[in-house]
């Protein structure tokens, strides 16, 4: 654990620029608006350690796949989220020499990201020789206008001395990822230009060999100031606009870069694209700063509105669960149906800023309840429109039907560890049980019965043939898989691929009883097909320990040397640091939950006894080395009344990055696993569930914590839910009437809180 | 399959340059002498597909590891046998312009590897405008003089104008590996200088960061002819001398090349080298040609006289085991116990030219019929010497005792694929095999008791800690293993690891009865590590389906969908060319004998019935698509008098190169698969076995044969069989007689030969 920012319940604040943790303070410090985000990189050249990370969702680069070894199936490439065209560049000069506060004599730093209004500033007093300048950015991506970014300069004179400042702004296409197989450049200049106090880059993704889109980017500066314009010079690869003056002490200046940022995902030709460029850029130009400020942190009030979590009694609680709204927000708001959430979002490179199954297993269930249901419908519709690649990947295994990509920008499989890419095959099944979650809580069919109904169906066309049939034991099964639990891989009859399997084949068939006489034929799933779909059902294998009294991870697990995590020194602690990959495949040991997931997706379907033999065999077994781990296990333990334990779990969730507890917030945040704590607090402290179309709560409150209230969006409403020593009180904020259940009690919520 | 040589009992001949398949010409044409050898591609420069290979045994490079995704315990480089300095170029120029047989017009082409004597000739006639040139090229490594490279060429202007014909030869330091993972070149020149007929190139592998040795290889040449000497200029990574002379037609020349090549493997310094070097290029220099080839010629035919093996009535057959044996001497003859055997030799660059568990699976039971014991004594000897090596690779993994590597040149594992490097550690059990069939063989317990006690007790201290005691079946049990069958992968207790880790258990504790008290000391096994491995090999488990009457692959081997291969569409195989890895790995299809490969280990401890039931099961679904797989079915086809079978066998592996049977020749030969073409002659049509100190055979002739032939060493003598149609004639060639089991019948063997 390394805490380097201060407890605030609305900011992320230091006061130290430390030099040691520089990339941890950048990722912690990015923001973003779904269209493109940032790391909290320096404007200006930073000589010590840093990351720069400047992404476009869905602008990427189809990397040549590197191995050691080739196993045929592999994806030729692996998709990148790459370095978009450095439009933040900003270098400040006292007499000619440019700052660089790694260098510099600095005094005052404070680093501060404003999490309610999602703005970034920095301060700090650097000193050159006798001159001693103050510098305050603010910089932001607006929410309200998604090809904006706004940073704005406020300068002083803070010392005795008079100076020459000077501003270099730039738009710079000369970058690259740290992370590319063979160390390329992914952009080439195809336009550009500049004027006194104007600029602009359109860029281009280089030539690939594999047939993905090249994206276009044009990236527009106007840049206002009190200085004077100096000069133009257009260097190779980036356009420049140099200010500068004469600073006499208390004197001061400001320097306002404003960039517009189009890309060829929303514009079907070079020409408009720059047409559109200068369109916007000439319409900003014309605003004030307060009025473009203003709009971005209307929406985030908005946003805060329908789905702030208020925390008493626990302010660093209180700032976890903000700070994972907050980039998980910045990460992904659903407005376009095109684009995904990235484990690491726009705050680096790592899992090149793909789709991973974290989408539908852990996304999904938090903002059905934050957001509109356009949100998580935008999501299901990501995955209808890739099936065509789906086809592809499961082809590329010599099978039927549709094969969801372990990590993907456009359908098609990029990862290439043979354990995962072709076995960790669950991630099938949780994206066909996304479809079931959205139409539980929404109550709407008009997916499921729609694009969903194919979906599934391509999805049950895959299984269908992934299994096999056991002549000796009469019955299907599915060999070679990695659970959810990647610490046990090529496993046999893991048994919540085989429930999910067998799930998903059966919701198929209720939901083809449904759908229309149209859907039917496009779908055309033929009788004979059905009958198959069923005999699989019927005798899927699902191992099982009646002795015991659970389900059996796998085949092998019960042969294994079952000794708990407790029995482990502490100094072999965490595994992954400490073991060979050989000794933690032999291991009992857990990555994350793998029964315990299928619990958690089916928690209505098994009894109390059965939910507590699985969690008390399993749970002492689990390292959670997996950021996505605790979450899941806080929501069981608050199901089992394992309160303490519930707790536990949240703790270790919520507060993941801003602790730094896996030492690699330096990387980038682990976004996908932000949704954890939202739901540990939704669905374990208040217990939250939708039964029947209807809700359900139970809620608890850890012990030491003064209440806590949330507000979730269900069905057209926004109902807040406040739990503390008293009791729990359930609010109707917004929308009609409706009867929910509180601790085991119909209850009617309208106009009235009502108090359980 | 693809003939592209002619069929001749002791030539590898070919009237054609196939400039399509040039690498697979060159790979079959390759020659040399344990020291150094080389692929028979030419002196001269060629424009068209070619692959330069040219290496000195034990010189090696390790080139840092390349993988798409690291794994804890992953070796931190691949060794590499890299590319010699090209001592063999030699252009030859017709009117100053050199010749390139894959442009020019050619005729009379000729490329022929005598393997009686081991020299590889090419003749051709070249015409450039009006000129036309024959030229006739003998090349060997002396047998004799291990670093001596001869190249001798003659000249005859066949046409009817004069020609200005000119040599340039050189020794190049400028030579790559086609594969190296960074794209690096090997060699820095330490000296370099020439004379007008002399010139020398010492070279040293370029730093690495591994910490392994450097070498220093000294290459000097002298040459001889007719032709005058024009000019030796200096080039910056090679000498060169070149010669000329104004041909007129009929006339004639000559050229002669004479390398030695000298390494720091076995001079300590770099003076003592270049010492060693003048004064072995001086001393042979003096020498006649047709001396140097005499000597080299000698000991090739002394080998043969040792282990011809000769077949009347199948020609095909008769070149195949010839080249075998003959590739195989070329390889390795064991005068160097630092030595090894790689997977293809000096015949290409795959497998890095490193030792695999070929050598002690297939390799020592061949050499051991083939040459003196000194020679297999020395292959051990090779592993004891690198026990240091093979304790940081269990270390890596977090074991006890000792690991020896999957692929290595000094010990240390290089390969990093989990599932091979991790878990392919069957190969451990091979190599205390191996100390036991040495023993067996020749009854010599010398190596043993000694050298042979410490390597048991390592492995078996390994075995010790590999296994884990299974609660739930109170069995000891191995999970997380790859056996032979590499198309299974990660399973759990294969039959065949937990045998061989039972067996050497055993093995060792018997040998530790017998080793001196000092011995004893030294190895300070103590009595609870002892009773530990009792326990252990009381309590092995060891998958059994009695039903079957088999041992059972692995855990979930009988759960598969168990598909025989002839009901296999003949457009699906092989297999690893048309499935995906999921596909293969779930499968029920074999790669190369896995219980099988323990029948055949411990043919004598299984009863006919065990054999029959596995060989019937397993075979029916092994796909032989390792080239180590057709000559262990052949024996044991034989052994069960399915003689069909074995002969199908047989044949499968007896011509894998020479016909290109697996489409990959081109990469280099199957150096250490060919011993199976001699083990399925030996073992398994003449059913030669070692029991209780006594040898037996049980031959058989196979239907389309007329005869067959071959010699073996035993304790000392040189025993010949003769198998026909009248019957099996043995006959004791040299050494002190002895009693021996012929089909049954105790036979005493002296000077008459013995008709059975």
């Amino acid at each position: 654990m390394q805490r380097i920012f201060e407890i605030d319940p609305w900011e992320v604040v230091t006061h130290k620029l430390d030099k040691e943790n520089k990339r941890v303070q950048e990722s912690m410090t990015s923001i973003g608006n779904g269209y493109m985000g940032m790391r909290g990189f320096f404007e200006e050249s930073y000589s010590g350690d840093t990351l720069q990370g400047l992404y476009i969702g869905g602008v990427w680069f189809p990397d040549k796949t590197r191995v050691g070894w080739w196993k045929n199936g592999y994806p030729k490439y692996f998709g990148k989220a790459i370095n978009a065209v450095n439009f933040i560049k900003t270098n400040v000069l006292i007499n000619s020499e440019p700052i660089d506060l790694a260098s510099d004599s600095i005094s005052g730093f404070k680093l501060q990201l404003d999490m309610r209004r999602s703005i970034l500033s920095r301060e700090f007093i650097v000193e050159k020789g006798d001159a001693k300048l103050k510098v305050s950015i603010n910089r932001f991506v607006s929410a309200a206008q998604k090809e904006l970014f706004v940073d704005a300069y406020q300068f002083e004179n803070e010392g005795s001395t008079p100076f020459k400042l000077t501003v270099n702004t730039q738009i710079d296409a000369d970058v690259q990822n740290e992370d590319a197989n063979y160390g390329e450049r992914f952009w080439k200049v195809l336009d550009k230009s500049q004027s006194n106090t104007k600029g602009h880059v359109v860029a281009i993704t280089k030539e690939n060999q594999f047939g993905t889109p090249r994206f276009i980017v044009g990236n527009e500066m106007v840049n206002k100031t009190d200085l004077t314009a100096e000069k133009t010079d257009e260097l190779e690869l980036a356009v420049q606009n140099q200010f500068s003056k004469e600073l006499v002490p208390s004197d001061t200046a400001y320097f306002e870069k404003r960039v517009v940022v189009i890309t060829s995902r929303d514009y079907d030709d070079q020409a408009s694209l720059i047409k559109a460029m200068h369109e916007l850029a000439a319409k900003i130009a014309d605003e004030k700063l307060a009025d473009l400020q203003a709009a971005h942190t209307h929406v985030w009030a908005q946003r805060w509105k329908k789905s702030d979590v208020e925390i008493d009694g626990d302010a660093a609680a209180q700032q976890g669960i903000r700070f994972n709204l907050y980039q998980l927000f910045s990460t992904y708001y659903g407005e376009d149906d095109r684009l995904n959430i990235g484990p690491k979002g726009f705050t680096g490179e790592k899992y090149g800023g793909a789709t991973y199954w974290d989408t539908e297993a852990f996304a999904v269930p938090m903002y059905l309840g934050v957001t509109d249901s356009t949100v998580t419908r935008n999501l299901l519709m990501y995955r209808y429109k890739q099936l065509d690649g789906a086809y592809v990947n499961a082809k590329e295994q010599g099978l039927k039907g549709a094969l969801y990509p372990m990590v993907t920008f456009n359908g098609i499989e990029c990862h290439n560890e043979w354990e995962i890419t072709f076995e960790e095959i669950h991630r099938n099944g949780d994206i066909a049980f996304a479809i079931y979650n959205y139409t539980r809580y929404t109550g709407d069919k008009s997916y499921v019965l729609n694009e969903g109904s194919k979906v599934l169906t391509e999805i049950s066309r895959f299984w269908a043939d992934r299994v096999h049939y056991s002549q000796r034991k009469d019955q299907y099964m599915i060999h070679g898989v990695t659970g959810p639990d990647e610490y046990q891989n090529n496993i046999n009859n893991n048994w919540y691929t085989n429930y999910l399997a067998q799930w998903t084949l059966k919701y198929t068939l209720e939901i083809l009883d449904e759908v229309s006489s149209e859907q039917a034929v496009q779908l055309n799933v033929s009788n004979e097909e059905k009958k198959q779909w069923k005999e699989i059902i019927n005798k899927m294998y699902l191992p099982e320990d009646k002795k015991l009294g659970i389900f059996v991870q796998d085949d092998g697990f019960l042969d294994k040397d079952l000794k708990l995590v407790s029995e482990l020194p502490a100094d072999q602690l965490p595994i992954n640091q400490h073991w060979s990959w050989d000794k933690i495949l032999r291991s009992p040991y857990i990555k994350q939950g793998d029964v315990l997931q299928g619990i958690w997706d089916f928690i209505d379907e098994f009894t109390p006894e059965q939910k507590k033999a699985n969690f008390d065999f399993y749970e002492p077994l689990t390292v959670h080395e997996s950021s996505l781990s605790a979450s899941i296990h806080s929501i069981l333990a608050a199901d089992l009344h394992y309160e303490d334990k519930a707790v536990e779990m949240y703790e270790r969730t919520s507060r993941l990055d801003l602790d730094n507890y896996n030492n690699d917030t330096a990387d980038g945040l682990h976004i996908t696993s932000m949704t954890g704590s939202w739901l540990a607090i939704v669905q374990g402290f208040a217990g939250m569930r939708v039964r029947n179309n209807q809700l359900h709560f139970d809620p608890f409150l850890p012990k030491k914590w003064e209440g806590y209230r949330f507000r979730i969006n269900f069905r057209g409403r926004i109902i807040q839910v406040a739990v503390d020593h008293v009791g729990t009180r359930i609010t109707l904020v917004s929308g009609e009437p409706l009867t929910i259940d509180v601790k085991g009690q119909n209850v009617q919520l309208d106009s009235e809180t009502v108090t359980a």
